[in-house]
């Protein structure tokens, strides 16, 4: 089968769909419950309060430095799961695949799922295929649902800022996004951008496990820091200020961000997360992110306000102060 | 927005996203879990035994008699769901849009979505949506993901079917795979066939209360019930025979069949059940299924055997018997 490409029938529900399934999708995802090859996983809770979260995956290129779009898939179902507080138990995978895709590079996106899964404990419990003509879809699309379950005592919300609260980031920022850009447009660099794509659940443990102050957590994805940061300030109805001159960026990624026009506080991350926390707990969770190899380059950022409500505001490094907006046109398609 | 195309940046995270979510979205899906808008939803489960099923739905064309891809999609999840004896309580939505729907495509859908989660009590809870460039898709993928709860008591599956259990099916088939068929193709006929697409809880929790002798029990969706039934006889080890003259087919169906070079047996069923059950609790179920609106047509259509194991055998009526296999090659693409 590793020579042939994929054809109409592998999504026709039968006797190729059930090889591809036995062949490939059960050789690499091997665990009991998606074995039983039923309709639906069933499988007990270890607790009542349960997180669940959907994304799709479109990115193009589907393979990039630093990843591919199955660990991106992956990657991104847990990091969703574990900013709600929740431990990432099982997962879902559904594809869309266009005809015509080499067998081998959908075997090398689903080893590279399985990898990703087994690293960060999340089951793949069940699954789904579809295949598309021709132009009709482009390569591949990855649905990936999960399901975790939240500790005790755990409540994050944006509701639960309040004003003084501060504002960390894990790491620099925008390295997804311009990975994406200059890889799918060919822009050679002198030291390329790698993409931050990473499960960031060993993270979260470290800070959830070591601080009750944190407020809310959220991974900046598509839309970046501005866009989650604006998310916060609309959901609390409180002001956000950040300085501009302590977020972290890579010199490489504010050097192309430069050439290409972009801004890097709307790239998109994908293995970052922003933290509120109060101002007590703050160093305290600044020290355990950099303990672990995810979040050395962890800075606190901004802090909280009462007004203007609603806004994010950053300030330049003399002193001025604008509006950081939610992005409003397209800034970069299918990055994740 | 109405007269509206979807463009790149509704799909970009930024303010084009959170306005198609706040006045598309939210309008029709306006449960409280969903308002949160956070990542992932987050709720208590009645139960320890969760039900996990994914599906994407790539139905070409997406509006088709007696449904459309988003009531489908909410069909599917449904189903896929109770046929595992789960009570559907949560979902998610996530869209794969092409650049260039319109705007009142997707409303129409959405509101399809939102009637058909209301009337089975299924919440969508969380979701997410992604827009690719024209030709790179084919105007809307869906993914629904659905959780349930297993009531206590009930444990269905393919391996507790015996040798003398009887085969029912709730009602005609062949229903949606015709009306997909002759609507994408634009074959008139004199009685146009509508797809059977439909939320079966009601159906199966009626069989569920008035029987305990139920086995297993699937949806014969794509691959129709020719490929359910094939993987029962895979799974139990056993072989199930089938009387071809008691599979109900509707005389419209049997006709465009004959003329298209289809086995109704092959073709999918959006609003039907395939049931194994004990002899002495068949009778039970088959009146239980007839007193609802959606298993009027019930029908008991064959019985399992010892030998040949896994293997599906189909009696004509002249009392010959071939081997029913599995679909081997496209039957029709996007059905579902």
């Amino acid at each position: 089968m590793r020579d042939e490409r994929i054809a109409l029938s592998h999504g026709s529900g039968g006797r190729l769909t059930h090889h591809l399934i036995e062949d490939m999708f059960l050789r690499f995802f091997d665990d009991p419950i998606l074995q039983e090859l039923n309709d639906q996983a069933i499988f007990r809770s270890p607790s009542s309060r349960i997180a669940f979260t959907t994304d799709s995956y479109v990115v193009n290129p589907i393979f990039f430095p630093g990843g591919d779009i199955g660990k991106l898939s992956v990657c991104g179902t847990v990091n969703d799961l574990v900013v709600g507080g929740a431990e990432p138990l099982y997962m879902s995978v559904s594809f869309i695949i266009e005809e015509g895709l080499p067998v081998t590079d959908l075997e090398r996106i689903v080893a590279s799922m399985a990898e990703t899964s087994r690293k960060t404990g999340i089951r793949i419990v069940t699954g789904d295929t579809k295949v598309v003509e021709r132009n009709k879809g482009d390569k591949i699309f990855i649905n990936t649902t999960g399901i975790g379950v939240v500790r005790d005592g755990i409540d994050l919300s944006p509701r639960h800022i309040k004003p003084g609260d501060v504002i960390i980031v894990s790491g620099t920022i925008g390295d997804h996004g311009i990975a994406i850009l200059t890889h799918r447009e060919g822009i050679g660099m002198e030291t390329p951008v790698e993409s931050d794509c990473a499960p960031l659940n060993g993270l979260v443990r470290d800070i959830l496990d070591g601080s009750d102050g944190i407020r809310a957590m959220r991974d900046p994805t598509r839309g970046g820091l501005a866009t989650v940061l604006n998310e916060f300030a609309h959901q609390c109805g409180l002001c956000i200020l950040v300085k501009e001159e302590d977020v972290p960026v890579r010199d490489e990624v504010r050097g192309a961000c430069e050439i290409l026009g972009f801004d890097p506080l709307y790239l998109a991350n994908e293995g970052k997360i922003v933290v509120v926390a109060s101002e007590d707990e703050a160093s305290g969770i600044l020290d355990a992110m950099r303990k672990n190899p995810l979040g050395r380059e962890a800075s606190i950022i901004g802090r909280v306000l009462k007004e203007p409500e609603r806004k994010v505001l950053i300030e330049t490094p003399v002193g001025n102060r604008r509006i950081l907006d939610m992005p409003s046109g397209e800034q970069l398609p299918r990055i994740c």
